[in-house]
């Protein structure tokens, strides 16, 4: 069938056979549609929506369309975690080592950040010398010798999704369930993983604000997963107000040293020994809460941690001395005007502000810088006294008062305490 | 808003506002929004549909994205018909100096053929010499001088109708009510005519191949053009069989020219006489069809035609010596296995057929061959006999096998003779 066919089919609301899918996912990658023709058929799907049948072929096209890791040679069952983003969302960096210090392989491949939200990338180039680009080579013998290694996807990899992503960020066709799902699985498959633990956020600082949205989107991810041979468990996580207390790239990075070490924040600590143990199960070990809790408290996490990081050309040393880490020229707190206690918080809002300091993109092409951030000195729940710093940040100057505007506005001050928040939704 | 908001809201299913289609309909003809936008909201478009008051903005703007013909100098009430396309349609041929002839003035403004339908401009042109690209001046000095002239869509007319139609054609978003409706208003705007009669052409050979697709156009442009100021009258006819007996540029001219003469077939003078007669009614003459009459069968509207020939370049002595039109070098003939009465014949078969030899365009670059064509000896309700022929297949050599097989496949012949068929059916 023709490209004009292939779209009015899609566009009548009729599901596509493989061989069409197939036609659209070459295309994407080859080029040999124009740009107005992959946007239409984008916008059709976007409308008409894809079966769990057409969405997985689509994925294993994505997938196929570039280079896919054959990771068998490496011993371990190799399982990853993906996230469809978050505000001060560093549990990658925390769980990557982690889970292979409890003797799971972890070939973890990340993005970068954009808009309101971070990127495990940016967070890891943080650490001087460190190297997301690994080669093919490379990458495969850290795994061999680490058990993990984490990089970002190159252009061999699933180069359809790298098309299409593009287009679809200005064509208004980002919000599609079946896109979003093979965008995301397409590249999980090319890790060559066996099992995914997938963090679905929900909430305003989320891509998907609402659960019945995030359960849509969890349930495809699941189900595409299974269809493709991937055991994938989707597990729905409350962001409406970020995660731990440190937001921006060198401070998150502390912020997950410091969870490695046995320490920091209560929720993030929690969140990653529940996703440790997830991976754990999919990669056959049963107990892996308390293995986990013991590898953190035990500094294996951490021990692991620092040799990733001098075998991916990083400074280990930063593991220890924090001062090595990019560090803002200026800390400025904005202080409570009242007393009681934080009632609520608005991540997107600390993410656009972060954003405006400069620790993320509005566009793709920016630059970060890792240096700054803000720390969330008192989060919901937490009792606070007139005058007292509910924010510092870390800044270099550009943003500063656009940013102090956007975080005065993000929190409230009520007399009771809110109900203690759940991380873990489903 | 910026494009990828507008592109989200029509997505939605929201109705744009006046400005949004304004900036849409800028962007398109000044090239301000990469074709992958233009094509994302043209599929959005095309699946969520617009309202009446939407259609008539986009149209609108359509025609004041480039000139718009001031006629008020010319004197006497300007009427326009257009026809969504048939096969064997010359209509327009007979009808504007028909009309012209009869006191109204038609500045009338056609297409070329596509696919299996006829143009007007192609017919038109294998008048030797006949130039349908008139400067505007010459358009205006034709029209004051004869009250008729047939021009082509210049690069000034609607240019933003000319982006879209050619990016619709790429990225199946051609099959859209408002999009359709607009593409021929916003001409029809700008050639400053006060009343439109619309043949919307229903059945086999023709766009709307249904009876509700083709009231919903028709309902479409008569409210769309109303809310613009333009009196519309849309009529839907018939297009199960060719109209007329003649399928081909220059055998059309030749089937007009009898027309002309108060002669032919009677399914096409008939048609001829209803829409001179809507028109002239427009145009405040309401013994419209009498008129007409008189003016097929004293020779008035032949004389303007020669008149308009002459004015426009070609050679007026084709009228009375039909041998100086282009002919094919070859006449074959293809003869009914067994006698009865023809029950139906496919309209769009036929019409493929002359695509086969050369008398239509696969592709708009196409080049067509003015002298092929075929000749309908026998039309659904007549009787023939084992051995007698049906078409008369005029060729040069290219397409005749594909040609007759095709035509081979477009007719039935039955014991009994077919109900006769209304050519106007509302």
């Amino acid at each position: 069938m023709s490209a004009v066919e292939i779209i009015r089919k899609k566009r009548d609301g009729h599901s596509l056979s493989p061989e069409e899918i197939r036609d659209f996912v070459h295309a994407a990658a080859m080029g040999t549609w124009p740009d107005y023709q992959l946007s239409a058929l984008l916008m059709a799907i976007c409308i008409r929506g894809m079966t769990p049948e057409e969405t997985a072929i689509l994925t294993r096209e994505m997938a196929d369309s570039g280079t896919v890791f054959d990771l068998s040679a490496i011993p371990g069952i190799k399982v990853d975690k993906h996230s469809t983003g978050g505000v001060g969302d560093k549990v990658s960096l925390v769980l990557a080592p982690l889970v292979a210090a409890c003797g799971a392989v972890v070939p973890m491949m990340s993005g970068r950040g954009l808009g309101h939200t971070g990127g495990t990338l940016d967070k890891l180039e943080s650490i001087p010398g460190f190297r997301v680009n690994l080669s093919e080579a490379e990458f495969k013998s850290t795994l061999a010798k680490l058990g993990v290694a984490m990089i970002g996807q190159t252009a061999e990899v699933a180069p359809a999704d790298m098309k299409l992503y593009a287009l679809r960020d200005v064509t208004g066709t980002v919000e599609s369930i079946p896109l979003i799902t093979a965008s995301i699985l397409s590249k999980k498959l090319a890790e060559g993983i066996s099992g995914l633990v997938m963090d679905v956020k929900c909430g305003r600082g989320a891509f998907m604000k609402t659960l019945p949205q995030a359960r849509e989107l969890a349930q495809s991810i699941a189900r595409v997963g299974k269809l493709n041979g991937l055991n994938v468990r989707a597990i729905i996580t409350g962001m409406d107000a970020p995660l731990g207390r440190a937001v921006g790239n060198s401070l998150e990075v502390i912020e997950s040293i410091e969870i490695l070490r046995g320490r920091g924040p209560a929720d993030l600590r929690e969140l990653c020994l529940v996703f440790a143990a997830e991976m754990l199960e999919l990669a056959g070990k049963p107990d892996g809460f308390r293995q986990a809790s013991e590898a953190l408290d035990g500094g294996a996490a951490l021990d692991k941690f620092r040799q990733m990081i001098a075998s991916q050309g990083g400074d280990p040393a930063v593991v220890d001395d924090p001062s090595k880490l990019p560090r803002a020229e200026s800390q400025t707190l904005l202080f409570a005007g009242q007393s009681g206690f934080v009632t609520e918080m608005d991540a997107e809002a600390v993410g656009l502000a972060g954003l405006e300091l400069g620790a993320g993109r509005r566009r793709a092409e920016d630059r970060v810088d890792p240096a700054v951030g803000i720390l969330v000195l008192k989060k919901p729940g937490e009792a606070v006294r007139a005058g007292e710093a509910i924010f510092e940040i870390h800044h270099n100057g550009p943003g500063i008062a656009a940013a102090m505007a956007r975080l005065g506005r993000s929190f409230r001050i009520g007399d009771d305490a809110p109900a203690a928040q759940t991380t873990v939704l489903e």
